[in-house]
């Protein structure tokens, strides 16, 4: 292997074969190839694209590199579900539970948030406690045990991937749909699935914007997901704004908590029942969507999703006394009620100015090395084409400071825009994308 | 400076700033930016181009990041002469001399051989003890004395172009003509120069194959010059066919010494006063073309052109009697005639199998790290359209074994192309490129 001659047939517009895509990553996870090289090859790949036999030979290496949860011998389905991220996306801390409640093993491996958007483990971290990075062995035992693990991306688990995501947020490369398919995957399929279900969000809150994206990248996802025998279902979900009502990981897990008690936003109910249906009509627990809806329903009904949960935090070190007193979670020091300046029409509720916000109060991360302040965030009730009269409240801002609780007003002056009239916002739940094709749902 | 915005922006066809790129590429000779991010940007250059103003930002900062040749204080002219690379191509070892013995002084950093192409430090260093490692001090005071030094690029010179294009070649982003153009400049610029000659080589040896390519690396080094002051004339040269006779670097050093003392093959005396009159007239020593082929005629009858090379090779610790006894440079153990195995007209001498058959006896480096054997190589007397019987003599192959004399005869069998009819080669000199302008010239 001469890696420029690889890289070169790359950028001229060439293939490269399946054993040089693998011999080159395995070569790269070991430091036998430089940093540098595979960073003009990424960057090649960026304007060349892949097709679908590197994307595959690309995802199979991550693999490789190496270890998987070995699930085979757990009697029930195995069943994930991943995000491309938004703000205020809760779902996972809500169908985790719910889910492995009604009889199907969730293996959850998640990510902390980037850019504006959160991430799972950050949220679940703001649970005094709590501890994500368990180890194969245990996470395997905890499934066996529980049906769910919440866990991070182990040393063990596609190391390759790892670091090449890290070159590829250092070097610009990272929007390269085959690259994002290849790496969600790997991770995925090294959760050793039954089925996956795939939250593809849409809209200006989205870290793909246009709708032929994020076809692109279901679609993408899918055909590896099938190569390996694993169905993913995806659907294709708003983030034109915030989802639900909390943003911020403490206020999200509480909201989270009112879902699993029967409460929470109705557009986060929507959003999450929607996923989770998914997930068990492909676990084979429902036949139908909507007997699917009504499992979940009793499930939420029973008490059963939310004592799920207490057994995972508790599981894995938390304290399982906030499904009861919520204000055990971290709280900030100040709330304020931020209120419309005008009467008019929620014209939108901007979801990157929210998320960029809840970096500026130290809820989120500039980079790798930040700590977040779990307790930190908004609570934002407006709706974007919602009617709202001068004074109402739009959102309550938790922060730590007088000269934070002003930066969050000025966070939300420009997210939260009123005017006269509004376009109507994306629908919840657009399309859903199997391996038979694209269905519009709304 | 956010990195991998920068990168991001010439990615999305963006235009980076002067400083912004004076910055990058001082913090990348301070090992501040790492190479990897460098080789993305490369990468996204390689796609998205270089305008004027980033090019001479890039040149600017790589002669920004070392020291410079001071030659102010010397009466005469200072002029040099660059090409392109090729095959057979050893105008350098006449005009240095041939130039210096004429009045004007000559500052030549040159480089090692690599791909097909020879180098003129690898044919110097073929005359035994000949120094080519000079310090800038030690090249001034020798230019000061005898009006010509023959070095390498010494450490002090442009550092960041020497890491950059030790990336750019292991990344597979050479081939991007603005950064051609500001590596050589800023090297060319660096000798403190007060006119340059440029020798693009076109046809199927050279490095850049397309015309329309030649002609914009002319344009973007006379450019670049003319920003610092330094007229750039560049005239486009044939490298269809190797240059002169002589392949090989002591053989190419012997043919250069024969033209020296009056003989030698016709293309390359061609070429040689062809770039040697452009040289003589941007240093206005002579007004014009003819005057300045008069003045190199009486500078090789006189005997005072071979003097000044003895008088180089001498003052850089090389063997000064090779000009009388050229046997005193290293002799191949074997020489083998090649002849012609059928009657016809010579339809190719292709240089690049020429340039990789040196390789293959030892003459030429596939890395940087390789030694190369001075002695070996090829004469080959037979020229694109010339008719030649069976039997007649094509070439000398001169190798240190019968196994490798076996390879010089397959690497002439597949060069030399015998048919019934032959395409007209290259016109040797086609064009001249000045800052007003092309001129076709054959």
């Amino acid at each position: 292997m001469i890696v420029p001659r690889l890289i070169e047939r790359k950028r001229d517009g060439g293939r490269l074969e399946p054993k040089e895509i693998r011999e080159i990553v395995l070569a790269y996870a070991e430091g036998r190839v430089p940093d540098y090289q595979m960073a003009a090859l990424l960057m090649a790949m960026y304007f060349r694209g892949l097709d679908g036999g590197e994307m595959s030979a690309m995802m199979d290496a991550m693999m490789e590199s190496g270890k998987k949860l070995d699930l085979s011998r757990l009697p029930m389905a195995r069943i994930d579900k991943h995000s491309t991220g938004g703000v205020g996306d809760k779902t996972s801390l809500i169908l985790a539970p719910l889910i492995a409640s009604l009889g199907v093993a969730v293996p959850m491996m998640s990510g902390r948030g980037l850019g504006h958007t959160g991430g799972t483990l950050d949220k679940l971290e703001s649970i005094p406690g709590f501890r994500t990075a368990l180890s194969l062995d245990e996470a395997q035992k905890q499934i066996a045990r529980i049906g769910c693990a919440m866990l991070s991306q182990t040393d063990e688990i596609v190391p390759a991937d790892r670091k090449m995501y890290a070159l590829r947020d250092a070097t610009a490369t990272v929007e390269v749909i085959p690259l994002i398919a290849a790496s969600i995957m790997s991770k995925k399929l090294s959760e050793g699935l039954t089925g996956l279900v795939l939250d593809v969000k849409r809209g200006s809150g989205s870290f793909l914007p246009k709708l032929e994206d994020e076809l692109a990248l279901a679609k993408a996802m899918i055909d590896l997901g099938s190569a390996h025998g694993c169905p993913v279902v995806a659907l294709l979900t708003a983030m034109d704004r915030p989802l639900g009502h909390a943003c911020g990981n403490a206020l999200e897990v509480a909201e989270a908590i009112d879902v699993l008690k029967g409460g929470g936003p109705p557009d986060l109910i929507e959003v999450t029942f929607a996923l989770g249906a998914a997930m068990l009509v492909l676990s084979t627990a429902a036949a139908t969507l909507d007997a699917a809806h009504a499992l979940m329903r009793d499930g939420i009904n029973s008490g059963k999703a939310l004592l799920k949960l207490e057994e995972i935090v508790a599981a894995q070190g938390g304290d399982p006394r906030i499904m009861r007193e919520p204000t055990r979670l971290p709280q900030a020091r100040h709330q304020e009620i931020f209120t419309a300046k005008r009467e008019g029409i929620v014209r939108s509720v901007e979801p990157r100015a929210i998320g960029y916000g809840i970096i500026a109060l130290g809820g989120g991360r500039r980079n790798m090395e930040e700590r977040v302040d779990p307790a930190v965030g908004f609570v934002i009730t407006a709706k974007p084409g919602i009617h709202v009269l001068k004074g109402q409240t739009l959102a309550t801002i938790n922060a730590h400071s007088e000269a934070d609780l002003a930066v969050g007003r000025s966070v939300l002056e420009s997210a939260i825009v009123i005017g006269d009239s509004a376009e109507p916002p994306l629908p919840l739940v657009s399309h859903r994308v199997t391996a038979r094709g694209v269905e519009q749902l709304a």
